[in-house]
């Protein structure tokens, strides 16, 4: 399995979290996901087409989520609404925006973003489609980059 | 506002029904989404990226995508699990590879399905972005087609 396409998202999320939000962020270990064991309360979620198709989505538990959307809007924000989903949607936008200029072997497009918002809630892949999660350890809190592409390498 | 990229959605979701699952549906009223108002147990989620961006949502109660999936396979399923998101993934990646063929003016691109699984979610696009909710009425129960897609002539 070719997973080079992984770093890219990794450093656009640590460098969108230090310019967007002026937070330092690491990296913590890579999974393969078991999609059973990660539930999270606010995802963004956004499609890639091009030479490879799939999605990326950061997760986050609600109170980590309010304080990233505190931080990017640079006032507090403590209950959901137009501007936490408003708040996921652009954070995940920049991240897949900034990667694809580090993968343009795949000329990857993004679509606009979703975001989904509910207590304890789990985002499947297809049965096949390996997806890579990072978890992303700031002082905001722990939360996660999920990555799931398809390549040429592993199209059937 | 042009909605007239709704219509090629309806008709592939109608289609897709009697296809893939032998099940008559029938689309209700049109609407304009209002976030708040909204929430369902299992929503298919996939990109779309071309002249025109954004997303289409299949959204079910959990009973109701237990009946879709168990049509689908043809055989009875009453636990969330792969069978359940791989089915509705299944459905939506469906519904959006037929819709774009009666849209070429916008040479669309999909992305592959993300199936976000937890009780009461509800999915927003970003401010600005509009989405068109579509009841999608059928033996099965009720479920919704939300489509987002922005398009060249409403681009700032």
């Amino acid at each position: 399995m070719d997973v080079s396409y992984v770093n890219p998202f990794v450093v656009s999320t640590i460098e969108t979290l230090q310019k967007m939000l002026n937070i330092e962020g690491k990296a913590g270990k890579l999974s393969l996901k078991d999609s059973s064991l990660h539930s999270y309360d606010v995802t963004g979620v956004i499609g890639l087409t091009g030479e490879a198709a799939g999605s990326i989505c950061l997760s986050f538990p609600q109170e980590v989520a309010f304080k990233a959307v505190t931080a990017l809007l640079g006032m507090p924000v403590t209950m959901m609404g137009d501007e936490v989903t408003d708040g996921i949607g652009e954070l995940v936008n920049i991240v897949a925006g900034n990667a694809k200029q580090y993968l343009t072997k795949y000329n990857l497009s993004i679509s606009l973003p979703k975001v989904v918002v509910g207590r304890n809630h789990s985002v499947a892949s297809m049965s096949g489609v390996p997806t890579i999660v990072v978890p992303i350890v700031s002082s905001l809190g722990e939360f996660a980059m999920e990555i799931s592409l398809k390549t040429p390498e592993v199209k059937k």
